[in-house]
């Protein structure tokens, strides 16, 4: 059996990470999906029903309250979340201080423990929204600290691979690829804000949108029956 | 003001670490402590102490659980915490998998939200139990990752320093350090167990009474006056 760890947020991109873990005859599988103060569940739902409908050995749903630190409009109540604008330059407040960098070194920490040395992400660097933690430069890095920082990698010298296989991909040719391993997209969950449809208005809806159009696939989340 | 958050366990080399920022003009402290799942308080409520002591601006006490993977005797109910062999070579289970990287990692959030670059970590590569995250090559390392991960490292190109003032030192020789400092050892708890007094045997207690030995100093924590 090949091991591997999958960051599951319930969206698109980690939800197809773990599709293509799976397609890379990684077939016993752990999830590890973060409850750090977002303002609602529908992400963490998501990841859920994906990692129940993938077939996950484990999922761990673990609670790391970053809202303790305020400036994020995700997580900052009294912060109210803007519609989106892709063409922006600047960094968005919905960014997450060092959120990846934080997941991504619990999920070492369970690596550690468990004995699996391959951890899969969903980032890119190519369609994001100017998270510095998207970026191939830190993945690298962190690769590396995660080597130096854990029994597996340090002492027992057993290499720790961090897979980030859409870093150089546009979003729309992930969701292609998706689609080719049977990912059910109607399951993830984009949308920065908690309505019961996205809002088709916030960063992420914006991202998604233009992804499945440039795509040329309908975004079953989209449907009417689908909600 | 010059601003630094310090990673405050509660125990000996945290709480002179936060006293050596202090004594580099690091006249702003945010002091940031972990509950991930250690099996009593008695270091938190420690950290308490030191930080109001000390008089740091804030104080964030993060629930983290790493309990949630078994194979630690620190934090896994199963498991029994062992008396200590400080001649011992291999690994001892004490080891939280990964936990100085995670720990770092919410710092560097926190730092990223706070927009502080100084930060203080209480590690020693010469007097330590074996862990390899308390090594010179993993703490350059996270330094690197954490400017590349955060927004004020990666984009404002402030750079991020992680300072380790015992790297190199031997705990006696920071415990003297510490004594010119002002630092009260008997506000510290370093016992693995969560008994009233300190248990004498576990790996801490026997590491803390080697170099208070060393430095020909008393512990203040075994003087009956500070049960």
């Amino acid at each position: 059996m090949k091991k591997a760890i999958v960051l599951l947020s319930g969206g698109l991109d980690s939800t197809t990470a773990l599709y293509v873990a799976k397609s890379q005859c990684f077939d016993e599988l752990y999830a590890i999906t973060f409850k750090y103060g977002q303002k609602h569940d529908k992400e963490i739902r998501s990841a859920v029903a994906v990692a129940q409908q993938a077939g996950v050995k484990e999922h761990k749903i673990v609670e790391l309250l970053l809202n303790q630190w305020k400036g994020c409009s995700l997580t900052d109540p009294g912060m109210e979340i803007h519609d989106g604008d892709v063409a922006r330059n600047t960094i968005p407040d919905t960014y997450v201080p060092a959120r990846n960098m934080v997941f991504l070194s619990v999920a070492a920490s369970y690596a550690d423990a468990l004995g699996i040395t391959d951890i899969f992400i969903g980032v890119s660097e190519v369609d994001y929204s100017g998270y510095v933690d998207c970026r191939e430069e830190f993945i690298r890095s962190m690769e590396q600290t995660i080597n130096l920082g854990t029994v597996l990698g340090a002492e027992q010298k057993k290499k720790i691979t961090l897979h980030a296989p859409f870093l150089h991909m546009t979003k729309a040719e992930e969701i292609q690829w998706g689609t080719t391993l049977g990912v059910d997209f109607g399951k993830t969950w984009s949308c920065y804000r908690g309505t019961e449809k996205p809002c088709g208005t916030c960063d992420s809806c914006l991202l998604r949108a233009k992804a499945f159009r440039e795509a040329g696939i309908q975004d079953p989340l989209l449907n009417d029956s689908e909600s």
